[in-house]
């Protein structure tokens, strides 16, 4: 067990080795580190951490993390609103956002149905998802779930609560990433990858 | 570059990101995981941190980290007070504490001696450590620095400065690490470990 003479750099060292994947020799480099900053620098530091719990807000209408009560796509009058792309977390709006290829509004389910671990329709934000469509006249829904299980079964759900009105559903590509390799794609993606193939000038002209 | 949707949420990452070996991925995985816990679980985090810049001391005597004046070593009716362990670092210190195989005090250097990078004697925690060891009469100086040149340069100088004192001068011993595979061990330190041989009965008796 690690052996500290100073209860405060102990109890420092503790905190940050409750974040996920910091270990406590980790933990003890960070501290370490920042005990070499100005005490400004540190207190800045902590200060932005704690505000953005205390003041981060999710917006109500996406359920992406907000400055206020909308987030800054749902209130970009730039960006396509009937245009919904549905994912599970804050992250994938964060990985989407970034390849800077998608121009509409993003709807974070929190998560995807899973029984087995209790995360039914009811634990997403799935009511407010239908609730949008219907209002917003929304003209397309892209799916852009994890290719699992889960994920096909959550669209399969919306799909059949969707019938019969006017929204067209798609979802991402699935196939061989950029600079993979064929032989280490499992089969399940190689083989969608096959009957998905596409025309060559279609490849080309991307 | 990482496309935020919320100003907090960005600031918060790009501090974590400015931590040593924290990159933005992992800085954003921790951000998420602080804005899942409670309010007052991540403001005690950042209180934690920012409690620990502002108040954590310097040992007087030792240089090692302190919640007083002393540290809690320094503090150790039960430490051999004349026998001082020579680091370069305060991790040093926690790294050998968690042995539990020393019970005298510490002197943290600082760094050792090293022209090349502008680290002279005077920018080391140096002069305090002769001054301790005349005040204190010091029985043993165990130095416990990194095997380099630098390393050796420093145990030099020292050892010159207490010329003609009564004071026992020792190396931490240098050798294949238990678990080390000979082959894989460089010339130097398989050089040593043939030299400083021990009888059998000794390591036996470890």
């Amino acid at each position: 067990m690690m052996q500290f003479s100073s209860a405060l750099l102990e109890a420092s060292v503790n905190e940050f080795s409750r974040l996920p994947g910091i270990g406590k020799k980790t933990a003890l480099r960070l501290v370490l580190h920042l005990l070499k900053q100005d005490v400004g620098e540190v207190s800045q530091f902590s200060e932005t951490i704690a505000r953005m719990r205390r003041e981060i807000k999710f917006c109500k209408r996406c359920a992406n993390v907000a400055d206020g009560d909308l987030c800054s796509i749902c209130s970009n009058e730039f960006r396509i609103q009937k245009i919904i792309c549905v994912v599970e977390t804050i992250r994938d709006v964060i990985a989407i956002e970034s390849t800077q290829q998608f121009n509409g509004t993003y709807h974070v389910l929190g998560g995807v149905i899973s029984p087995l671990d209790g995360i039914g329709p009811d634990q997403l934000n799935l009511e407010s998802l239908l609730h949008r469509v219907e209002k917003e006249e929304t003209q397309e829904l892209i799916f852009a779930l994890n290719p699992t299980i889960q994920g096909d079964t959550t669209i399969y759900y919306i799909q059949k609560k969707l019938q019969g009105k006017d929204v067209k559903i798609t979802t991402i590509a699935r196939g061989i990433a950029f600079g993979g390799e064929l032989e280490y794609a499992d089969e399940l993606t190689l083989g969608r990858s096959l009957q998905n193939r596409q025309p060559v000038e279609k490849y080309v002209n991307r």
